[in-house]
């Protein structure tokens, strides 16, 4: 097995070596602004560790480790028009810096380019497995992407609700990483259905990790401002763990900050995120995830050193601070 | 061969059977609208009638046929965002009825969802043909949109720009559906290449009289209000002709008209467009693509039978008044 950091540096340089045709630039210069903007490539470094777990040499499962990076990267693009969101990764969204129009239809684009690197794979035999777990996933993704939305008009979401929606929205395509590394390498079942259960666990503890720094993370470590998920009255596991919880004052004071943007607010839904010690069931969560995520890993049969590297980065994933 | 209308009814029977899931119902209720609301069902006949004029029975391209013909529908659902557009086949569009987020969202699973469909050729060893044409055309369909929204920007856009970019936006998706039967039914690469040259003449021949009968159809036959095209200053074959035609006082008459919606900007343009030979230049153009259409198809072996449902396609469609 490399190390993480060989794999994003691997991942890197091929992302910057993806070819476009230099006309329409107005459709093709979006795409690589989008990939060059960097992320943690921490899908792609899946597909890649997997295959390599698998016992097979990395590079043979580049272009789905490409695919899925495009493909991630597509729904950012188009998620931050849903969203408004102005700024990714430091930098202005391309809806922002281009238009709405040229963020759809690069966004478009890359759907279709993520279809053909994920195409790439030698043996025909392969192909069919490859493309419907990649379409599945996708399809997966698009549901949770509704449901997010349908959750911003509700008031009544449960945390069983909230998990099904991060599992779609977000987990499923890190278990697809996983596994299409080990179909790729041609991996037996099992070991590829426990890659896919370890990818999906460590997606939520990873989801989960993004709710709590969100809220709890160190402003000079987190890379972004604190509280914006408070602020902007965002369905979080900490958000409808208040809204659920027993305290009918606490529930009364939440509801009643919904919409507000005052000075005081973020301060005061941690402060009662903390009394009601949601921060430490949402650790609790991170945890136990993380941990399920560790044990997919350690029923398979992968050698050592690769369960090594996997559960690693469980345990650094529900530790970091960015 | 079967007769047009046959080949609708069992694609529209077919449409309608396409199963969706129940939820989330904000993801999948557009789709079924969209594709619910008709339109011509031109591309998926085209798949099915090659399939057949091959020698095999068109039922065994059916997928490949609904797969084109969601993907055909995807793009008319994020055109209509990009170009505003509020009506569609005489109903709202999705992002009228619904909003942006979902017409985006829903477009995005449609786009996914073609590809499934598109997957699903029997023989293993024709994956990669099908999938290769259907991403291709789908790279080269983008391109068309994006040369379509940067022509609005520019006013020395020639006839040739003009064809180049209604070949990618436009013809070629007929082109492939009609060489994506040729590939399923197994025929040989000249026929297939045949088949797709004719299938991109007849989409030019098609698009010319779309700008055509914009103008000079019978509003009581047309469908739509004649004339929106100019209304808008639309880069069409004739307004295009027009701004690149030799007399310049016609030159500064159409230029001094952009942007302006006056009462009597319509019957004027129109004018200029006889008084230059502007019409006839354009039927002209359509016979030109209609015939190389006919050419293509009479250099196959197809048997005779065939041959004359593709013909009569052609020339009905050089003739047709809505």
């Amino acid at each position: 097995m490399n190390t993480p950091k060989w794999y994003a540096d691997y991942i890197n340089a091929a992302v910057a070596d993806i070819p476009y045709p230099s006309e329409p630039s107005g459709l093709y210069e979006p795409i690589a602004y989008t990939l060059a903007s960097g992320g943690k490539r921490l899908r792609p470094m899946l597909v890649l560790a997997a295959c390599e777990a698998c016992g097979v040499e990395c590079g043979i499962a580049l272009n789905q480790a490409l695919g899925l990076e495009m493909y991630h990267n597509f729904t950012l693009l188009h998620d931050d028009v849903m969203d408004r969101a102005d700024v990714r990764r430091g930098r202005p969204t391309v809806h922002v810096k281009w238009n709405d129009s040229t963020a759809i239809l690069s966004g478009d684009a890359m759907l279709t380019m993520a279809g053909q690197l994920m195409m790439k794979v030698a043996d025909v035999h392969k192909l069919r497995p490859v493309m419907e777990l990649f379409n599945t996933t996708a399809m997966e993704i698009y549901e949770g992407q509704q449901y997010d939305m349908d959750f911003e008009q509700r008031m009544d979401v449960s945390i069983e609700d909230y998990l099904k929606m991060i599992r779609l929205k977000t987990s499923v395509l890190l278990g697809a990483a996983c596994k299409l590394g080990a179909i790729v390498a041609g991996a037996d079942q099992d070991t590829a259905d426990k890659l896919y259960d370890y990818g999906t666990m460590l997606g939520l503890a990873f989801q989960l990790q993004d709710d709590y720094l969100d809220t709890f993370g160190d402003p000079a470590v987190f890379g972004k401002a604190i509280g914006g998920d408070i602020l902007n009255d965002k369905k979080t596991y900490l958000y409808i763990s208040a809204l659920n919880c027993e305290n009918a004052e606490v529930r009364r004071e939440i509801a009643a900050l919904l919409g507000t943007r005052s000075d005081g607010k973020i301060a005061r839904v941690r402060e009662l995120y903390v009394q009601e010690g949601i921060d430490l069931a949402c650790r609790a969560a991170i945890d136990f995830y993380s941990q399920l995520a560790e044990k997919a890993i350690a029923e398979t049969a992968l050698p050592e050193n690769a369960k090594e590297f996997f559960t690693t980065l469980a345990r650094n994933s529900r530790s970091r601070c960015s």
